[in-house]
């Protein structure tokens, strides 16, 4: 029995899986985040006892927050403050006496789609377009998945343009993230008119545009919350790029294989890396 | 012996070298491109010939086209046309019976750099500003290099901006590479007053802090006839990329250790690869 944990700022899923090769979530448990360390770390113990119906092997945990080089510390983590600084890895050993792996969230995700999902024997960007704008860049070299961040979120598409919470101005995240959008239209993505969308359409391709011209693939995934529930907005999306895009041909767009879950997934892809 | 050579739509460079490692040019030759394929391929035989003194060994090429899967042939060169469809490797293969090893000259001089010159060990990003602005981004993996085009040149600066020659709007490279400064302000880059140069800094800011962002790296490294020939325009880029870069510290910026011969010692670089 494996389990995979996916922490975010808004809630913890977890799942257990009975094998790490073609993998099934068995049953999945979401806990909403209380961004208490103590709390939440005795709420995520008892979730994953409920769900370990057997020996527990392994542990894989995708966590939104920059750890340190070993993947044993929190050093920073933006959305879950209580979280910094804590030994999770240590703690989790511990108590269940198991192979624990930690690894930041978005990486994490890639590499399950890079194991599981339509990443499968390719190179790729995935990109999480959610309440912020995230990516990582999956290459496979030598049958080795090897993966390098991609903050498209923070690249400037106007330059002296709007302030972003990072710090920088003109961020793509400030226009197209979900809470950039919250701030900038005064109301949620799914609630825009069709021309705010056409806005933030034109706004997100021209990110893209960059994304494709200073890191050529030949596949980019989406996931993320506003990805999942606006996929036509992103089938309009393609289209501007395959428009404007002329020095390569424009990559296949795809969703996540396992779309919300693709972080659980990615959490098991750990334990065999 | 060994012979290098740079292959660009201006001049045709080759050097002879005595070894593969720790390379030193024995004698550079410069030709002037006639973009006449049988010219052009006559001239640089003879020129060969009379580098080399003993047998010829190895000749590598850096050469300003796209090159077929196999490194064999030339597909497109925008800059020499006459050349395209041409079987160079052939063709020199014929005349000097020895290992002949094709590269595009962007992957050949950042392949230099990363063998011979300040990129060695490391990861970084490899820039030629010049006439236009093209990249390399170079990974060390498992002491491996490995090289993906970086086309921060072609990346939106101004959505719906200036034409570009590639058929998009809005290019870095229409607004700061060399041929565009020309047609944007009338005069070449060394002309430009330094009011119309904080412009040109400004933008060129802009594209780098977009590479740094979508593909992270702690080294940027740069050559070409407009780095090269305005180094303190390119500090002031230094000193903007590190006001405005915030997500991430600003990496170290490094002038190419064999500046306009880098492509020289790249095609050598190509001979032990």
């Amino acid at each position: 029995m494996y389990i995979g944990i996916d922490v975010g700022g808004t809630s913890i899923k977890l799942a257990s899986f009975k094998t790490l090769y073609l993998p099934k979530a068995v049953k999945v448990i979401e806990l909403k985040t209380q961004n208490n360390y103590e709390n939440d770390f005795d709420n995520l113990a008892k979730a994953i006892s409920e769900l370990a119906k057997s020996k527990v092997s392994g542990i894989g945990v995708g966590i939104a927050a920059v750890l340190d080089e070993d993947k044993t510390q929190i050093l920073k983590a933006n959305n879950i403050k209580s979280w910094e600084k804590q030994a999770l890895k240590n703690d989790l050993e511990n108590l269940f006496k198991c192979k624990i792996v930690l690894e930041n969230d978005a990486t994490c995700a890639a590499l399950g789609e890079a194991k599981f999902g339509y990443g499968q024997g390719k190179d790729f960007i995935f990109i999480i377009w959610g309440t912020g704008i995230g990516g990582t860049c999956v290459r496979l070299i030598n049958n080795q998945v090897y993966t390098v961040p991609c903050e498209l979120g923070h690249q400037i598409v106007q330059w002296q343009g709007i302030f972003d919470n990072c710090g920088q101005h003109g961020c793509l995240e400030a226009y197209c993230g979900g809470n950039g959008i919250a701030r900038l239209y005064g109301k949620s993505a799914k609630n825009l008119s069709e021309n705010e969308w056409r806005e933030v359409e034109q706004r997100f391709a021209h990110g893209l545009l960059n994304v494709l011209t200073i890191n050529p693939v030949n596949l980019v995934i989406f996931a993320g919350s506003v990805a999942l529930n606006q996929k036509k907005k992103l089938e309009n999306i393609e289209v501007i790029v395959r428009h404007k895009l002329k020095i390569f041909q424009a990559p296949q767009f795809l969703i996540s294989k396992y779309q919300n879950d693709i972080g659980l997934y990615g959490a098991i892809a750990l334990l065999s890396r």
